[in-house]
């Protein structure tokens, strides 16, 4: 266990993974998170009491549960989510627990979170990208009447993770919200700054749209580590090889340069495939880091404990 | 702080109250709560998922959670209502809680609870009083068209909580529920049983309504308390004084025997008053024990501390 200072920034599950990696190997980790989905019992929330979406800061708290049997059982319970279609059905435990903390101390999200992290026990520290609810919206590229390419745009994280055609280009509304400030801290004291795995459009690269932690991102003398997925069998990845989804961010992010890009053998199968990553972690300036860390039990998931050590092995060499 | 096992019954704001004197005491405490509530958020929540009524379990774990800056933070968040009136509005997140863990463990009332216990690390154990969700049923004596008086039925706890007129009798429906198991083990091995304060047709008598319950009650070697409100302001118990609870008590569970009565000064402020209250005593065989136990600062309502002193002269005199 190093005393580095970590940040990893995405969403869902992708961050998920990261952040059961990166406790691994650090105590200080803060996870800056996505706050523009719409969709399910965050949408719901959403709607009901004009608060961030709760659902991926969520899961990044699950995740920075104890690692005790205590912390494993908390997960689980924020995690779960109610059955049936009646008011509660769908509604994860822990969006509600945040919703709650944030009702009683309004327009305090960071508090908020905090003291959820404290009555949890959890490891680190969970922020939200922006204080503001954000949305996504997407150009995609669909066939039209005659089967020829037409882009159209569609609005709103939960429709552009599962429109049918190729993502072009993402963009948030507001376009340029205000970063959260104890995350541009975060970056900009932090040893190494680890971006993705996720849904890349809708849970890696909205962080990029925020023109201030773009900066920071930027600016920050940290390791950059870019987590590539390691299948791309999404709705939202469809078209997309992991190649040009490193492309995709530098259109987002002119500039933006990588240390070390992390890709699981799978992604990298043909010669042409290995050409095509080399060439794109070169765009970003990024050693290419290939390494086994994809789950062999839940196909297109990360492994932990692989993808753990993958980063410690950066790492160590980073800042050991 | 004593060794004795402390079992107190009862619901809402009484069992609380109590629940916070007796935990100065002992680190031995079981709290056997009633679940007939039918309105507010646990009627929503008993017609949404066909569950025990989780309001008054919460109530009683919000009273034991740890006396710690940690705990107290966790019993505001758990009696933490949602504002506005839509899904979600009005519900107290710790009914959301509870409701999580018996959707997570169905048909495990018993374990839920503890285990909601485990992850808010509260002092005691909280059980409910059936593992059946019940209802109250009144008779209560109103005035008819001419005046004169008429006896009306009454269906749900929170409409005969309300109603106008005097309440004669309650039943539960179904008549005869069974005993939750644990709760039976618990008065059977306890040192002191404490019955009261609380509401007393719909969450101290309905106790005596549940024949394995009061079946236990009449057998156990425990030391009996009956702790009278301090008030009589409540709808419910409009038309009674302290001496007619305990009367109405009796009526409803004949044989029951206690020690100690306790009763605060302002219920026995005349001779009358006095003379009636030691008469009720004598009808259940108890010495009336007269302690300023009502708070200074909430009338209607018991001094935590005060209420605790009581209690310790009663079981360090009984068990000591």
């Amino acid at each position: 266990m190093t005393g580095s200072r970590v940040v990893a920034l995405g969403g869902g599950h992708g961050l998920s993974a990261s952040l059961q990696a990166l406790r691994h190997m650090t105590e200080s980790i803060t996870a800056i998170v996505t706050v523009a989905d719409d969709g399910g019992s965050s949408g719901r929330l959403r709607q009901e009491f004009d608060i961030l979406p709760p659902g991926d800061l969520r899961m990044a708290l699950a995740a920075l549960c104890e690692d005790t049997k205590w912390g494993h059982q908390w997960s689980a319970v924020l995690q779960h989510r109610f059955r049936g279609n009646g008011d509660l059905g769908g509604h994860a435990l822990g969006n509600l627990l945040i919703t709650a903390l944030w009702d009683l101390l309004p327009d305090q999200h960071v508090r908020g979170l905090d003291l959820v992290g404290r009555l949890l026990n959890t490891r680190g520290r969970v922020l939200p990208m922006s204080l503001v609810p954000l949305d996504i919206e997407a150009t995609i590229v669909v066939p039209d009447d005659m089967g020829e390419p037409a882009e159209i745009t569609v609005r709103g994280q939960s429709r552009v993770a599962k429109h049918p055609g190729k993502v072009e280009r993402v963009r948030l509304h507001p376009d340029s919200p205000p970063a959260c400030p104890e995350a541009l801290e975060a970056i900009k004291l932090a040893d190494v700054v680890v971006l993705g795995p996720g849904s890349w459009f809708t849970s890696v690269m909205p962080h990029l749209l925020v023109p201030e932690l773009r900066q920071a991102l930027l600016d920050t003398p940290a390791t950059r580590v870019l987590t590539l997925n390691v299948s791309l069998n999404d709705d939202e990845a469809s078209g997309y090889t992991v190649a040009e989804h490193v492309s995709a961010l530098v259109d987002h992010a002119p500039g933006l340069g990588f240390d070390h890009v992390i890709a699981d053998p799978q992604v990298v199968r043909t010669q042409a495939e290995r050409e095509a990553l080399e060439a794109a972690a070169d765009l970003v300036g990024a050693e290419l880091v290939v390494s086994a860390v994809a789950s062999a039990r839940e196909p297109g998931l990360h492994d932990t404990l692989r993808l753990a050590a993958a980063y410690r092995d950066i790492i160590s060499g980073s800042v050991g």
